[in-house]
């Protein structure tokens, strides 16, 4: 397509990217040509940084430098709160939002029969170790909102049941929400969670 | 962000790329992670080999891996046709419609008082020592059809006019264009250049 064995690769590779299709890794791979000392150089010496040294945390699945990742390493972390969450990004997204003070575990996805995705590949077993291990006295389970999501937040409620106080995000209006915009679900789920103004 | 140093500025660089913004970064960032072995490594090699190999060509501004690039090195091109384009994406665009098979010539840019881009920032004097050395018979103007190209299409052609062919693509309905859809200017240049059926 360019003429050249290098870029096409390269466009290929970055066409692949989630979010990113054919057109977009184009223009991306042409910008960074273009800039190649402002862009080019530190993005690839960047990416060998995040190879060489990022790792899953063995404790707890977000990821870090070390074998323990700061927030696991952290003791002012240790408040007893420990919120489940399925993917780092979900975790990113929690840290963002700036609330949370306690501890993450990545669960690494949902539970599902059709991909055979068991407890033992989500770092379920770990999860309740945790709760006595670390003198855990509430489990946020911040799960997604999907069918699976929900499916995995009650087998974990299941195996916790009894163990420690178990939470779950409220469901409602987003805030800036139109109720114009919103499913019927989500209207009915903020109904009967109204609260007294 | 995400607590690690390395994975923050990466993520910062991906998302200044043209057509990624932070939250398509997050994502592209995490999906390599979580593939170090298949996307991680393979893109910082490709990376390296680009920043490495891929240069402008001397002679049309084309990228490729020599001084000259394949298609000013290639005998078969040499057909007296030269098409004139602002950037290397248009050349691309150009290829992978497949129908061209002269030479290119990539003016990196259009002028722009504005700006301060004048002939000389744009391989315009380049243009015209080609036009004459080269036995160019047809010089193509494939510029955008927006203000800044065609004046730059102008200006060249006041340069050229005298010494060589010169066209410009055709203006009109693009294929599987809705009448409906396409603004006014689109309608009224394809009014006035219609053609017996």
């Amino acid at each position: 397509m360019s003429s050249n064995r290098d870029i096409d690769a390269l466009i290929d590779m970055m066409a692949k990217l989630p979010g990113l299709g054919p057109r977009s890794a184009r223009r991306a791979v042409l910008h960074m040509i273009r800039k190649k000392t402002l862009v080019l150089h530190p993005l690839t010496e960047l990416l060998q940084a995040v190879a060489l040294n990022v790792r899953e945390c063995v404790n707890c699945g977000n990821l870090g430098s070390g074998a323990v990742c700061d927030i696991c390493a952290s003791e002012k972390r240790a408040n007893g709160e420990l919120c489940v969450v399925e993917d780092v990004a979900d975790l990113w997204a929690m840290e963002r939002s700036g609330v949370f003070r306690g501890r993450y575990h990545v669960l690494g996805g949902t539970l599902s029969a059709l991909d055979a995705v068991g407890p033992e590949e989500l770092r379920i077993p770990r999860l309740i170790e945790r709760v006595s291990s670390e003198g855990i006295t509430e489990v946020i389970l911040a799960l997604n909102a999907t069918v699976d999501g929900q499916t995995t937040a009650h087998y974990i409620a299941d195996q916790l049941d009894g163990h420690v106080r178990l939470t779950s995000l409220a469901q409602g209006v987003p805030i800036g929400g139109e109720l114009d915009y919103l499913d019927d679900g989500t209207i009915s789920a903020a109904l009967k969670a109204r609260k007294a103004v």
